[in-house]
């Protein structure tokens, strides 16, 4: 089969690959994955900065296809179902744990950017009906993180108000979530045409951080000084700050990446205000099956900015480097 | 001022008498009430089969008017606000205590159906800006049981599912409640005409009682044998065996009322299937103001059956009595 | 290999038999059963009363041995670990399922009266060092189910009060589990003897029903007519209504098992007073790890009534049906 | 009556004063402060690095003592009731707010160095009867903190582990709280004699961090690499790096205080490994009352450092100051 190959720190350069086509096990299925997405993470990856594999790599966590074929033993699934293998196979249900989060496709182990790929068939999670392959295989990473954070973990409800940060996957999703959920969403961008994008989709409220650099403030008085009920942090070092400003007293900031190196947390700010200040990481197969209900169900269709075709995944790489995207970068194999 | 009485037990008559205007004393204020209404719990009370006050009481705990005068040491309300007071006024926050229930509207103490009313400011709730004094009045009991049962018992997520039954006031904000959280609702009744009104508002399942007296297995049929996460049952013995068979193993069911006495339970329903029977009772303060939060930003507007007058309020209660009506019966002061 | 059959409904007679010694497959170890001990499921079951298997069965849930060999690919257990096979084989972690707890150890499928097992390294949870091999067969489906009630369901905390009934495994279990979390414990028993050992091993209240047979009453009174915070309800029609009314406004009861039919529920204790009806299942593999943690470190030992030998394990049922037993029945094998 | 103040920023001087003895007003109890005790952040207000009170201020938020009068409409508490006075005199229940937190003992109003106070008797919580009135003034802050910490926010269960650190009033109250409730101690200490009575009290592990700095492996290789399940910190820059490595994925830091400034956070230690970090600010009236009675319950009593006289008050901050103290420092009054 054909697969792309990537050695973490060399350059992050793709490698097009011949492989041996996979055999499924016992108790695994053989996927034709037709669909691949990017995540922030990937280019970590590809700069050797996320701490993974050190050979080489298929990298990318996120795609979709098919059943083509069945090992001994499997009961759960069959050939010709549509599926999403699990980011993190192993993390069936429950929380996370140690030993749960220890495979993750595209970084410690294999990921999806080639043709065929076997796995365990508790991994593989059935895509809803109205989602293309293309839509299906925007959701693994992202759309968990963002469904993680607001249902897991800050259990939010509708009437509350989460802020939300850019156009990058896990944000658009955030938002779509939050909405679909009855949830006030606050969210910031840089980009006057992202924004208007973003009230469009549905943000109650949205801030030009280059226009109005104290979205905080903003954040505050809009909610008549009380603060937002939760972050979710995407920025880091040039956001954590205000963000700890603009959640309420006892809010929580989920997040999921500090661009560039560590961050200074003011003490004051987490203590006295009795912030939670919470880490996530993707989520279960439990999770993605709970959010494939909710997406199914509330009609939920991915924002997708870019399908490349199979030889210009490069590009897309290039793409989401660019920073220019609004959702989902997608490469159809 | 006016005020209707009742004696519970002695033929539920309501006399139109004089009483004395109240006074707001420290921390009180005084409002003018606009708007009540009624609830199944109001019939109880006036059969005297509720267990409250012995002796003559204003009855009704639904109401909602403005402030006209506020007691010493006031501070968070001011002469002009809208307000609904709470079913239980010392229930400010937190879980639910013999204490924080022993002082509730039109039952252990005086109600709203009079001209005006004191009552600690603490008490009193915010009415959103889009509703009007009915609409407020239509909250209070029905409303937030619905609201507590959905969110702060169930923690009913976007994409999980509840079964509603008919269309009394609790069982229809459920309905807006859930559909504005993203979630599925089955729902049912006897009558062809109100399935169809629940359906415009957003039923994703009716289920006609009377047709398909085996809406149980209905239920199953149409989530994949799983069955619904979530009931809120208000019929009781008609219906709860019914309850246990339609909720999925480990769901929930919420019970706000069994009609007409004792009901049987079936062990191996409950124990082998790992279900949770929850009774619940209106609500907080704070849950009410978080509910309030979600009414506001979803625009929600309670289903009004009829506004009778304050020298109608009889027919009101004949009404509600007939059982005819969808959503609330109220009676403008 | 030795085991013995049961065919339930057909008198529940034992029979010893002898079988294929398994083979373990992929995943699996093969288990050298060195003891197990009997629950009143068993007794159901023998009895044709709990609605499992309808052809031969080996019997009983609850066992302990050691592995003496594994199949392909066993990565986290090893030829010599001590092990107990998980009740409910396929619920590793997470909330109940209808998947999880579709097979159950010598209801569904055959359990553990027999010299070898082979089982999915998954379900096979390791020994903690001080206890026996009786001793680990004492926990599997009473401790767990006691672990369950108490922190999972009910998340008992140090200062809170659990009235417990009766010297069963489940009751004896809670009693150590809560008074190892701090908790104040009332403990009922028809039996004076019983009462002191119970006292002795760290109950803050007995109560006779024989002698005091309104124990509800005794309940509130030693709370200050607050109620406790959680009942382990094991009676039944006998008891829970009384359960009812000792449990606090908004408390928990968790039943295990009504023995002998349907139960009466008052509708106005239920929801008047928000009480949370709930009913547990044994556990899942996760909460048995946590639950050994805690077994380990507050070094927690079973109670153990008898061990009989493998031939004499009619004996051991007999007891079990007599309910003169304080604490677990063993069989050695 | 007799009654010290303190103007922050000026040198953190005691001057004692006389002032009007309060009058207990409309819901208001007065009580004979009979002790106080001392906790960090009274220096810090004393230093003026608090951020509270501009002007003279009654300093210290932890008091005990007894009703002598009460005003009109008290009918919770009565003269001669022993009680505490709670450290947010407004957050009586449910989760922190902005409002509940406005006001603080000692902080943005007057604390309990004086003979008499004046409170709401909301905010009054009863003393446990094996409690001297010293030992019931070391609780409101330091107690009720690690309380908090461990049950309400992290709900540490029996069999979990916990990691403490130093000898001040939250870490032994956490040490004591959380053996009560049958989970494992990792205690921290530079010093071999506090070390020694730690593990008197109970604590499992004792890691002295001047002879093994890395206390952060020393935890991972206790727990085979897994990690503790919380950590209480209360170091700060000096730790707060360490307790992310000795954390499992998944795990909870509660922080009361970061001595001296911001904190470097490594963002790949949170996200990557799920961890939450929570600030805690003291407790609800609520969780004061269920805190007594698992102290009540499990007969816990403080450990005290050492009483000064009303008039060697200023020695009692000279020797919090100095650190050298185990457990609290009181001053009777």
């Amino acid at each position: 089969m054909k697969a792309y190959e990537i050695t973490p720190g060399a350059g992050g350069a793709l490698t097009l690959v011949d492989r041996p086509q996979p055999e499924p096990k016992v108790g695994e299925a053989l996927v034709r994955i037709r669909a691949a997405s990017l995540n922030y993470r990937d280019l970590l990856i590809a700069d050797n900065a996320y701490g993974g594999s050190a050979g080489k790599l298929i990298p990318l966590s996120d795609g979709a296809g098919e059943i083509v074929a069945v090992g001994p033993g499997v009961t759960k699934r069959r050939v010709g179902d549509r599926v999403t293998p699990a980011f993190y196979p192993d993390w069936l249900m429950g929380p996370i744990s140690a030993e749960s989060r220890r495979r993750g496709l595209g970084g410690s182990v294999d990921g999806v950017l080639c043709e065929y790929m076997a796995m365990s068939e508790s991994a593989l999670v059935p895509i809803a009906d109205h989602l293309s392959f293309e839509e299906a295989a925007a959701l693994p990473c992202a759309a968990l993180t963002a469904w993680n954070a607001l249902t897991e973990i800050a259990q939010l409800r509708a009437g509350q108000s989460v802020l939300l940060q850019g156009s990058g996957g896990v944000s658009v999703f955030a938002l779509q979530f939050a909405k679909s959920m009855g949830a006030e969403v606050f969210h910031t961008s840089g980009s006057a045409p992202k924004l208007t994008r973003l009230a469009a989709m549905g943000a109650d409220h949205v801030l030009n951080y280059k226009t109005h650099p104290e979205w905080d403030k903003e954040a505050l008085a809009r909610t008549n000084g009380r603060g937002v009920d939760l972050v979710v942090e995407v920025g880091g070092p040039g956001t954590l700050e205000r963000s700890f400003r603009a959640v309420r007293v006892g809010g929580t900031i989920v997040t999921i990446g500090f661009v560039g190196g560590g961050v200074e947390v003011n003490p004051r700010l987490i203590i006295g205000r009795a912030i939670r200040l919470i880490g996530v990481s993707v989520g279960s197969v439990a999770m993605f099956e709970d959010m494939n209900r909710a997406i199914a169900l509330n009609h939920i269709k991915p924002a997708i900015d870019e399908v490349f075709s199979f030889e210009r995944a490069g590009e897309a790489y290039a793409k989401l480097r660019g920073g220019a995207h609004f959702g989902k970068i997608l490469v159809r194999i």
